[in-house]
């Protein structure tokens, strides 16, 4: 209910905006005994840091998070974690004129309808800034992960920016660390990047689209008929910043199947477990994870914040037009992979603890 | 937390399963005064109704709502409503196969591995039949929009069956009611007909996309960062049987926009509310409706239950093929247009209460 | 969030007017592999039914639960179960007055005040004719309980009729059977019978106390800090319809004790478990069971519709007074004891499970 | 759903431990304009802070409050409060001995029963300093209800400590700011000073009633039925540590009155509104405010933290005793005052707003 607040179990309410003293995450209902440290939670929010290359915004954040409550000893004791990161640059003479003016694509108007008031500095609330605390609260989730459920692993990358696309002929994991698109194909990269920063010196940006995996989740993950562990993931990407649409395995290409290409057949593996043939399915059926990889894509608009000018109103009505200075990222797209991961990380978590608690050891078992 | 339950102020609780003796919709939430009655509920229970034509499942069910509680004398109390369908054409004899064998890309696995008991007759709680109790809930939050915000008016229709795409060129919404695809274009109508009775004859399905709009929805609904309204309405659509994408305007084609494009441009309308140049955000910017057409679109994946042999197993793990005979949609993405629908007025009610519950009329006012 | 729900993981959503065509509840959450039949739930609804004895409403209802989904072949599959008891003695027109008089202690008014339309008919929803639905849901919960913590068992009983209390000293739980009052004091229930009896001759009625011990729960069980088996309790009992006042352990009484004799001191059981030399804390210390008897005390206060005449105003503000004719209970205290057991039954459960979700087996061992 | 959360619309999560390094309130749902500022919250605090006299525990901390968001030029945005407070004070090693032994009557051995891990430091979650955070959120809910019902009024006070009860001839509302105990009755606090004295010379400490009354309320607040308002008072007052006991009205006591007896008859005021002829009913009738005013009392029981000797048990099971230095409330009631005043500012607020959101202004009218 609480609007500030996403996940059943794990759940996970974020606070702060981007030019106020701090932002965090408190998380609610982790389990006792997870091994946690705020260097291991750091090590997330440093990917998502800005600042680390000419691609993303050149504010300067520590992103440093303490941990203020819920370990002991170097682990959690079941009772709310506040992970809190302070805002150190937040250099608010940058954004005097938005107080005045709506951006076009913004929700500077949407947040002054609703309201009645906005901190405008930064974008307040809505800035991307709020996602920092999301990675903090992933990597709590995944340091859980790690010890109920170790053989899962969480992985996204980019597959889109622009008009340009991966070639999947050339997908190569490993290739996502070694560029700062987080991209799975080194020819794509290279090409990116003299495509982004052509936009970039323009004042331009662009629109993305990120594709997160999981592997090793067991089969039986997610419930009928809203609480669907594609229903959470579809709302906990959408509910990043900048997001419009978000796919599970196929997505929006399901509809172009038939019903025969579109079956995922289904065979006995070597080690008892049923294995598929095809995973159109992205590894939900029914709202619940059948062990294959759970894939998510989601699309990222492009930085409304640009230096093109653009036609828009102030808030007494009057015509004019902005030229959003400051520093903002080309395409936002970039810092939504780490983003994406920790929705995923906390979405599976808590649907871990779901199951756990109405179903316990009582799944079925094949064969 | 309630996992068969969505809404945070109008909560729609469905339950019921295919071939049980009835299933239902239990609402908690919705404001007293609301003239309803049975009649106003089945209009829209009849759309979804199968059996209507050849293109959609030959169960015969005349799904007749009661209204067992929460209204008196014509109008809502403000206290639970309960809409009851009795199932009344269940013929559980055609699905005697589907208790031992897996359908390929159906739920009859995952709820098994999950649950370790399943209602196999008919998918059980997995059937789309479920999605009937949304359409009463959908038709009772009609009824209470009608008279919280009158001017709002929601509209669903197919925009994709396979790969047949509409011509938005000759976009014509008074056509949706003259076909039997709730097509907004007459020359599509008349092709996709013969298309799908093609597939249909061959015991194949199709998916299909569908898209709904709301007009006339007031700005300032919804809520920063995991309550946004398009994240609730990404939830709700997802939530649907077979549902693999939804987009929120452009969606996924957002990715490909640069910023000086993808900004909808804002002036002073005549009447004094802001209008846009484009509306590429679909009505939501930062979760928060803009007050123009709020856009969603979903794509349903083809129905698994096909006339088509396919791989599978068994329960005990046998290797086995498969066809579902039965009486089944070539293409469920149609009689997925009513439940759209309702679940868009199921989410903007919510938000209308909401909004009336944190903010009251303390929003801003522009000019 | 549901207002007319309660519980985290085991939910139950009651629905219905006293004199609607029916009244019910929406259990979700419950565990799959429960054994469970309509006679099993019945069994429960008989100890609340009314006009068993001459001191309950001579109100003839069969209050005949139907089981209409989440059970397949005698078990619960995990999903929505829908538990409905059709109304069959309305006799709406012995409540013909008080459709324009507020019955003084009483929600007439209060309803009224609140959503403008009141369905008067028996007090509507405001009857104490909901309770059948959470006794119904209690049958469900005792079942899940069976399975999953067989070892738990639950009983009510009244300790206090008006001024008479029973005598601790006499107390013997095989007495509770024995007579009308689930009294666990044999001389008690000759004395209060003739005292109900006079009082009920004269048109008048009194309150009662009930107590509700839960024994062999393990330790462990609730959570901090709003989440505490006590506050769950506390808000599951207080929301008994005439209930004024929960107690838990010594409760109200804990007042006048110093620490040193409200103490319960701990000593190491022959069993390997801790056991305590007193149980002030009611079998909760901080929110979480310790693993003694949980004890609830609760008290109900007299029907407000009685014989007796009272001042009031109509809805028209116009002074007048009533007499409320029709079919009471003398002392509804004494229904409110299976009702009592289960809330109990249904918090303990939820509980389980919530403790099951969040820690599974990671409790501390002692010794 | 998340248990260190309470309320619907106007939801509060605290965070954090006794010794940890600060502790907080994560406010979210609060009304966009309420003016409110630091100040104003430690006007609150103040008031519960430990060592103001020799009857609280001579712990100093400054209880300071920071807010870190959801607040921009002295008015609420409606995006979540962070209220944070650091601890100061935490000397943790006067808390050794408490690592390895159970202290009777506290939460020490059920947290390690529970979690299997315990931050023993000074009770760690479960120390009373977390109604800290409580406090702080209350301060911010008192400013909403200034601006939102500003003719609210909410005190609270004690009435009973050990077996000593004020004398309600002598009730004197302006005596509760004049001495130590919140007492309405000065001759009360004049014995009670010497009664306490006693006792925590003796290292032993003692229960405690408070009575909080809020004036001003409009009737209609609330519903059924279990989101009445006083069930969720009854959940907010016995979630408060080492509460045992909660009363609305008469409370326990209506279990002794007739229906005839019990009755608050109704008039018409002056003003056009109902009055009563008394107020056993502590102005909630099914669930939802009368207009009259609302009285809630619950009993405390004595710190577990006592000189005494009292026999325990080790983590290792081993038998032993256990004296609890440090230091600690004689009367731990004294503090709850303005901990159960927060309480019931939260939930009037949240009420206020869901009545609000469901209802708006389609109450009835009397007259």
């Amino acid at each position: 209910m609480s609007l500030n607040t996403f996940g059943h179990l794990f759940r996970v309410t974020t606070w702060g905006e981007s030019h106020g003293p701090a932002l965090g995450a408190t998380v609610d209902g982790c389990p006792p005994g997870v091994a946690v440290d705020a260097a291991m939670i750091q090590h997330w929010l440093d990917r998502r840091k800005p600042g680390t290359s000419k691609f993303t915004t050149q504010r300067r954040e520590a992103d440093e998070v303490e941990i203020l409550s819920g370990v002991f000893e170097g682990k959690t004791t079941g009772t709310p974690v506040q992970l809190m990161i302070r805002n150190t640059d937040q250099r608010s003479k940058d954004y005097g004129e938005i107080a005045e003016k709506f951006r076009p694509g913004h929700a500077d108007i949407t947040y002054w309808q609703k309201y009645g008031i906005r901190d405008y500095r930064g974008g307040g609330r809505s800035s991307a800034r709020e996602t920092a605390a999301r990675v903090a609260a992933g990597g709590l989730a995944r340091a859980a992960l790690e010890l109920l459920a170790p053989e899962v692993s969480i992985t996204g990358y980019m597959v889109q920016m622009g008009g340009h696309r991966i070639d999947r002929e050339r997908f190569d994991l490993s290739e996502v660390e070694r560029n700062p698109f987080w991209v799975p194909d080194a020819g794509a990269a290279g090409e990116w990047a003299d495509y982004l920063d052509g936009l970039r010196k323009s004042g331009n940006s662009v629109g993305a689209v990120i594709e997160v995996v999981a592997s090793g989740l067991p089969a039986g993950l997610g419930a009928p008929v809203y609480g669907k562990l594609d229903t959470d993931l579809a709302a906990a990407m959408m509910s990043i910043n900048a997001v419009k649409g978000v796919e599970i395995g196929d997505g929006m290409a399901a509809a172009e199947l038939t019903g025969e290409a579109n079956a995922d057949e289904i065979f006995m593996g070597n080690d008892g477990q049923p294995v598929y043939s095809s995973n159109h399915a992205g590894g939900i059926l029914g709202g619940i994870s059948t062990g294959q990889d759970v894939v998510v894509r989601f699309a990222v608009k492009p930085t409304s914040s640009i230096l093109k000018s653009r036609q828009t109103i102030t808030k007494s009505g009057k015509a004019t037009e902005i030229i959003t200075k400051g520093r903002h990222d080309p395409c936002v797209g970039i810092r939504a992979v780490p983003v994406g991961e920790a929705m995923m990380a906390c979405v599976l978590l808590d649907h871990l603890l779901l199951h756990r608690g109405q179903i316990g050891d009582a799944g079925g078992v094949i064969g």
